[in-house]
């Protein structure tokens, strides 16, 4: 039976995976300076054998001959999607997948030293020379798939997102932030000449805020059976769904900065730990796509971890892991704090999806011509001028330089960012409105509701829709950006 | 060509080596409690990968095409040694393999919960599963290799040991011990009565005990940019050459155990990091088997940590790191204590040659069926009352259940413990030949003159020619059990 072959397959392919996502996660955590070098050929070796295997022609016929097979709903998911993922993996020439590695690979290496100069004359041409192979790629990918080039671009991190649908609802995101974004900033000052922002400093010992950190990792739902808390230079959020690896990085003189991201990790967690078990080794299984990955990870850190009724639960074990007893109205200003700023990564959740629309419509003019690499630090500053009023063209290491994506040749992501930041707004708006104490219920510490309504509506649905069908039929409706728009209204325009 | 296939078949090889060695080491050091049952399905899935990759029909027709080629001499050992390793891996029928390695594992896990219970009833049939499959895989072995049956299995672990040469080194080791014992006893109750035994005990924090043991581990010529210290409940050397993962564990009420396994692990550490670069992916770079290994971590156990020498030198850093400022006369009373007892990991380096040469024995017995496991717990007991005067009859969990490695099917890997002691000391011996001051240069912390020799007569010969040759090589003679006495008799005879 075919359908029994590709499950097979999809337990061998899951080992390599598992490897692979070890591998890196010890990488970040654990291994020794000088081992790099064998780590990155042993992972290059691993991930050729993956590929291969993957690829393989005869998995073309057992899809195809499984079709016939009498499988019950869920296994014609399953082949379904392992057919979407096939298609993916084999809609490109081996040899132009390997060209493109190794000049991304390149070009981010180049970057990595040519950014903190500042050097974009000497990084443009390696930038040039990835924007002609992702033109490349969208073209083939598009002639295959059947779609636009840049939504074939999207469909490797969100299958079923369209600029179609996307656009308008960015058009109507931006032209709210350019008009909101000074509003919310007035009425932050008015605050503070109120009431002084005071800075929420202290000496707090690494081992205290790993204890508070793990207390409301513990207290939103993520199981520590199943998973652990470490430190590396760059937060994430690795491993497997049966041990997922959260990573923070801790400053002694401030608490939030750590305590923030691990919510927003933890977040990332809980989705990959609570996927369906029966389907964890196929393609059906696994988390959908990367907008969605990020809506539950913004979910807990924003709609949750920002929410004053959170802080109502978290204060006292705050005070009782740091021995600081802050007053709610000192340490929501720093929660809620919106400032202009280049930098996308620093950016709060107001001034965010600016900094996304702005990439999603570069990275759109790019693939399509419209625009050159060698133009694109005056047409950064243009949209950066108009969306937050301010420039980085004397410092392009702030401006078009400042993320990975690019020089790695990862077009067609920036989107998923903001895209989750609005499922989240829209997600907490479904459950809020069946569950009219939702806030009363967080103030005590329970996160029983949204956990059960995302278990069921997010957590468990995996890949078994596309990420729009997920979407919809968790909250009824296509992305709206309403939702996203009163939560900004409500917590920051008044 | 041939041969670059073989090179590439052997990359291919080494990642995925790689990756199960640092899951190995994750797993015991990183991994969540939850994460076990999918990593042992990850670790079976390389595995096999593995298997069916090193066992491919078409390596032979390359290692055989190879042969003919022009080939340097390095190259010639190479593909020598590759092949070696092909036909050990491919001398079982593969349904053979899978099923002995499902009973071995199935005994393990009951032997692991009848243990603690001393209940060899219940054991008893498991084992006799066991001890029947090794019959007949030695008989395979045997027939293929044109070895004895023992010897067969001996070649998994160190090849080229050889029953003929061993047995009677062992009948003179064993000879001279049981007449030993006593009087190494006897000389300590006389010095004790003379000077009491000082407790080494206090409270030793496990940071500070960590940066002694790393301190230690540098001093003796280990490379922290090449590998770490962590944690775990059974201590290891684990990693890969490029990244050496040590683990040890500490009580905080003594500083002795956790410090001399470290400087244990260090030895099986060097020996990893020191393995020629150039052939690190091909069997003939790798270590050369148990007992060579064994010899490198005794050597630093033994050799230089229990040596009086180098007491010289560390005792100020013990003192400088715990805040304890031992006399010699207090401390090396218990780095040479000599102790009779039932359990073989605890023994000292006086009495656990006994514990294996018994084993040795006993594990020949039962594979030639001169003994059968039911009459395993009194042929047990006879040899450890003439051995050491001791019985176990009563609690057979500090007889034959002990131990992992028959319960798992490991039979022929006791000797190189005792191989590699002895190894130890000869190596030391021609060390000490050479270079007459060597413990003045121990005592003042300088250990060129050992680690060059190693390195130049060990390290970099890997496993380019078998254990005795290696040893041969190394030292000018075959295998001398007159060195290892001299040895005990210098450091405990006085
Ligand atoms: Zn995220
Ligand atoms: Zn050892």
């Amino acid at each position: 039976m075919s359908f029994a072959k590709l499950d097979a397959h999809c337990r061998s392919l899951i080992a390599l995976e598992h490897a692979l996502s070890i591998l890196g996660v010890d990488e970040a955590t654990a291994m020794a300076p000088g081992g790099g070098e064998q780590r990155a050929e042993a992972m290059a070796g691993l991930s050729g054998m993956y590929h291969r295997q993957a690829t393989a022609p005869q998995v073309r016929d057992w899809i195809e001959a499984a079709k016939t097979e009498t499988l019950d709903q869920a296994q014609q998911t399953a082949v379904a999607e392992l057919e979407r993922s096939y298609v993916n993996l084999t809609c490109l020439p081996a040899d132009f997948v390997e060209h493109k590695m190794r000049t991304g690979m390149r070009s981010e290496q180049l970057w990595r030293t040519a950014r903190p100069k500042g050097d974009w004359v000497g990084f443009r041409p390696a930038l040039e020379g990835v924007v002609e192979l992702v033109r490349e790629e969208a073209a083939m990918r598009a002639e295959l798939l059947g779609l636009a080039p840049y939504d074939a671009l999207m469909e490797q991190f969100d299958p079923g997102n369209r600029t179609e649908t996307i656009t308008p609802v960015f058009a109507e995101l931006k032209a709210f932030l350019v008009d909101f974004v000074p509003k919310a900033l007035k009425i932050q000052d008015e605050k503070r000449a109120k009431r002084p922002l005071k800075p929420l400093s202290g000496i707090y010992p690494v081992e205290k805020q790993k204890a508070l950190g793990i207390a409301m990792m513990k207290a939103v739902g993520f199981d520590m059976n199943h998973g652990s808390l470490s430190v590396s230079d760059h937060p994430f959020c690795g491993g497997v769904p049966t041990d997922v690896r959260l990573t923070t990085r801790y400053r002694t003189d401030e608490f939030l900065p750590a305590l923030m991201g691990i919510l927003h990790e933890t977040g990332h967690g809980l989705y990959e730990q609570n996927l369906p078990k029966d389907w964890a080794h196929w393609p059906s299984g696994k988390a959908r796509g990367m907008s969605i990955h990020e809506s539950q990870s913004l979910f807990v850190e924003k709609q949750i971890g920002r929410n004053p009724a959170f802080w109502t639960f978290a204060l006292p074990h705050v005070a009782s892991h740091l021995g600081e007893d802050w007053a709610m109205d000192d340490l929501l200003p720093h929660v809620h704090q919106v400032k202009r700023g280049l930098i996308r990564v620093d950016a709060d959740e107001v001034t965010y999806p600016l900094h996304v629309i702005l990439r999603y419509e570069l990275e759109q003019d790019l693939l399509a011509g419209r625009l050159e690499v060698k133009d694109l630090p005056e047409a950064w500053d243009a949209k950066m001028g108009d969306y937050l009023g301010i420039s980085s063209l004397d410092a392009p290491q702030n401006g078009p330089m400042q993320d990975v994506h690019w020089p790695s040749g990862a077009f067609g992501y920036f989107p998923s960012y903001t895209l989750g930041a609005m499922m989240a707004a829209q997600q907490w708006a479904t459950i809020s409105r069946s569950h009219p104490d939702i806030n009363e219920e967080i103030a005590a510490g329970d996160f029983t509701t949204v956990n059960t309504w995302r278990r069921d509506n997010i957590w468990l649905k995996a890949s078994m829709g596309s990420t729009p069908e997920i979407l919809r039929q968790a909250t009824g409706e296509d992305l709206n950006p309403a939702y996203f728009i009163a939560h900004l209204k409500t917590r920051y325009g008044a």
